[in-house]
């Protein structure tokens, strides 16, 4: 799909420019954008909890996974939970807002057991009383429909007038 | 939302564990997951591409705008398109593949425009015929309906049985 109904309209005015300096996906991308980051989520997201086991998980050198579960607590990505006193340790829980970016990995996956590894998921994720592997999807909330290939338009807000 | 049915269950037996290292979630990520390269997928499901609109989006240097669209070529997101023979001037457009990155750039839009911006979206992406932002949402193709949290189940395939 495409999220311009016309290239040529979008060319004439790209609708980003405008907007780059408060563009959510950039501002969300200067937060989660790189890979140990992302790779934190998904790991959490799948149900990690642990520093060793994000840390066994990923391969990940255990400063640089410090710095990256600090990240995601300032984020409100993350919130840190004690699950024992002596010695006292805690275990990393997703938020509301983490639990919430559940759709941006299993984006990727949808992506990646199509176009990275097409001949073997890994995993399957599914709604837990039904077999088939769940889908995300792009949806309309005013006619309910799923628009295909260059059935979007962005708009710009805030000086130039939307459409 | 949560992608374990149960927390209990998914620390048993890490359902990623097993799978890392042919994850699709994190093979994608190995691919894509850097601020500069998922930018440039963003500008390029804005509709943006051109070189010079790619630049001044972003604000990248240019030589490192050029190792990524070369990245972004070899992984088949993007394909070169002359649109000029004197000079040969070639601009770059989303193919079907990277065409099926536009739910994770609205992912993160989704989750931005939410927690990052929540005062003010820059843009909206809507359905071109009605007035509402398209939403990502995630779907059960069985039921039919959109699972909530605690409603999905990670299964291990391979050399762990699925459930």
């Amino acid at each position: 799909m495409s999220v311009s109904s016309s290239p040529r309209r979008v060319a004439a005015s790209p609708p980003a420019r405008a907007a780059a300096g408060d563009c959510s996906v950039l501002r969300t991308l200067e937060l989660l954008g790189d890979y140990w980051t992302l790779g934190v989520v998904r790991c959490a997201t799948f149900g990690l909890r642990r520093f060793g086991e994000f840390e066994h998980e990923l391969g990940i050198a255990s400063n640089v996974l410090a710095n990256r579960l600090d990240r995601l607590v300032a984020a409100d990505v993350l919130r840190r939970v004690p699950y024992s006193d002596r010695p006292l340790r805690r275990e990393y829980v997703l938020t509301d807002s983490g639990r919430e970016l559940a759709p941006v990995v299993l984006a990727l996956k949808t992506w990646g057991d199509r176009h990275v590894r097409p001949d073997a998921p890994a995993t399957r994720i599914r709604h837990a009383t039904c077999p088939s592997p769940v889908e995300v999807v792009v949806r309309c909330p005013d006619c309910g429909t799923l628009p295909g290939p260059g059935e979007l338009t962005v708009d710009v807000l805030g000086d130039a007038a939307p459409d």
